[in-house]
């Protein structure tokens, strides 16, 4: 169900030929109503693709009736020629539902600087806009893969309104917005002051933490569309809380399905100077190749750690840290811990626990490891 | 020949069981004099090995008689056991040339973690010490090498002097040293201040615009000695202009044999405001999992260029960049340029060439391919 799992919206999923493959590229999502409230954020990258470019300025209203995605061509660095294909994308759109183009977001994800067949792509728009439905999620969900092996969805209930979402992102997924697009929708009835407080919240708490190959992409959107059908105005921290529920666990869906990924890597930093100061060294951590490569390898090499630690500006004394890997403590005061004998790298999960003993902040970076699959992956196929 | 091709230099090359190949693994080399002018740079990671501790310490005075490495273990994150073994090796070293520990520089490379075979390590620093030879370069430079398949020698000839060197390293190589020791030698009779300051001219061209794969040592040392046994006090400019030559020539020579690579690749950012935004944009690319994997499956895909230049904060304008992948303008103003489909990435060799239209300053960072090859290496032994 997910982006129509609340009420008072309707999506679509549909081919348009834009994939070789002929599988599901254009999905839309439309709010109903009775309210239009939307917030969003875009990469921070600041080569941004030509979707990107358009809906930061049509978000600025703080409403959106419709979001218009496709797969296979990210329309990036196309030039005027790509951002005439969005703007178009927005009036066929906008047409079929008697709304202006401004209330639209379009978000595209592909293959950078290939400019995206526009006839196919409007087609594949009129086609889905025809198409929508109530029950039309999961399709619309399906649409936005690329290089996703499944479909990534996830709802949470309120007192009497629901949030879902829907994201796509296997690789380049790095802070301030992961290689991905995320849309979710909300029946609850919140203006767009409350609708971008809360999502800004969620995504520092998710998104921004998620680091799976230190790439960032010019194209990431999340967007949030509050329907108010719920006829409900939940209390501003419950939403935000049931509103990052949904973003953690679209970010751990993310995560998972990781290009040629072989295991997920939550680096948690304890007893930080500042929440900053564990986020840089948790970051430093999971950008390291040679750290990926041990835990790919099954190798428990804890000064690869420390050297990523170092290099780090984070408040320590770089002779007294500890390090923890899956709950062993094998690095004591920057030297030999307990034996890492006893640690088995061989399920996916792990953990990093590193303690810089100069404050009482935590942060937590999810990445992936660095494998023979995801250079396979990267090097074999344009993407 | 390398540090003993300038007169007033003796080295060794030792097994001394540190490695499990009984290959060689402790290498000495002296200054027989008449002076003893010295500096040094290290690496800039905060979480430092004990023999980088111990030898910036040494330095301070400007002086060296000599310099004692070990490959088969950084003596990293080992504690003051750790720094006693280094501070022992000093004091063999000392003791057998009637000079004081605090002469006697010291570096170490291998596994982090792990507390070195003190007594095997000693026994063969005495063992080097008693095997000096003017003609002894080329066995410490297979001495002090790791993953190396080759030793790394230069040499260069002044105006009645020479410069000689020697280096070890092939991955963890990045800016602000690679994971590599170099050791060079000169007969010209310098002070440490002139010394010093040549020499971070010289790394800051060479050394310092490496990054192979991102990760930066522990142990990282670049050291320079100066015997004035040739009698010669050169112009400084020329010193500068042949010791940054021969670090150079060094540089290129870990590049190419950097672990797993498949290609060198020169990154050139061109008319940029400053320097530093030069090197800042060139490595965003070079850290690039992604572009580096493309380059690896001979995918001209400039789009992953493009997508790590947005991330920097260099002066430039988004929609105007330009972007060459050995010497074809495959992206002209932010958008499609030349065909990419005659560029041939069979070569070892790839430039990269990004035009910031923002001012005339240059800079070129040099990186390596990340390969399945660089994962295997980095995941099925520890190092």
């Amino acid at each position: 169900m997910s982006v129509t799992a609340a009420k008072g919206f309707t999506a679509a999923g549909v081919p348009a030929g834009l994939k070789s493959t002929g599988a599901p590229d254009v999905a839309v999502v439309v709010n109903t109503g009775p309210s239009r409230a939307a917030a969003a954020v875009y990469t921070s990258n600041r080569c941004k693709a030509n979707p990107v470019l358009w809906s930061e300025e049509a978000i600025k209203g703080g409403s959106a009736v419709a979001v218009a995605i496709n797969s296979g061509g990210a329309n990036c660095y196309t030039g005027p020629e790509g951002f005439a294909t969005t703007h178009q994308t927005a009036e066929v759109v906008a047409e079929a539902l008697g709304a202006g183009a401004i209330d639209v977001q379009v978000c595209s994800t592909g293959l950078i600087g290939l400019l995206n067949d526009r006839d196919a792509l409007l087609s594949g728009v009129r086609s889905a806009v025809a198409g929508l439905s109530a029950d039309g999620g999961h399709a619309a969900a399906t649409a936005i893969m690329t290089t996703d092996t499944v479909a990534k969805e996830a709802v949470a209930q309120g007192d009497g309104w629901t949030i879902g979402g829907m994201a796509k992102g296997a690789g380049m997924l790095a802070p301030a917005l992961a290689t991905m697009l995320v849309v979710i929708t909300t029946d609850a009835d919140i203006d767009s002051a409350t609708a971008d407080t809360a999502l800004r919240a969620a995504t520092a708490q998710s998104f921004d933490r998620l680091d799976s190959d230190g790439c960032q992409s010019t194209n990431d959107t999340v967007l949030l569309m509050a329907s108010g059908a719920s006829g409900v105005t939940p209390d501003a921290a419950a939403f935000t809380d049931a509103l990052t529920t949904v973003c953690k666990d679209l970010a751990m869906q993310l995560l998972a399905d990781a290009e040629g990924a072989d295991h997920e890597i939550a680096i948690e930093v304890v007893n930080a100077a500042t929440v900053d100061d564990a986020l840089e060294v948790g970051r430093s951590v999971a950008r390291s190749n040679l750290f990926k490569c041990a835990i790919f390898g099954k190798d428990p090499n804890w000064g690869r750690i420390l050297a990523s630690v170092g290099t780090t500006q984070a408040a320590f004394d770089p002779a007294d840290l500890d390090v923890a890997l899956n709950g062993v403590w094998v690095c004591r005061n920057s030297g030999p811990g307990e034996s890492p004998d006893a640690i088995d790298l061989a399920e996916r999960a792990v953990s990093v626990t590193i303690d810089l003993k100069s404050g009482s902040a935590t942060g937590t970076i999810w990445t992936n490891d660095l494998t023979q699959a995801y250079v396979h992956e990267n090097s074999a196929y344009s993407s």
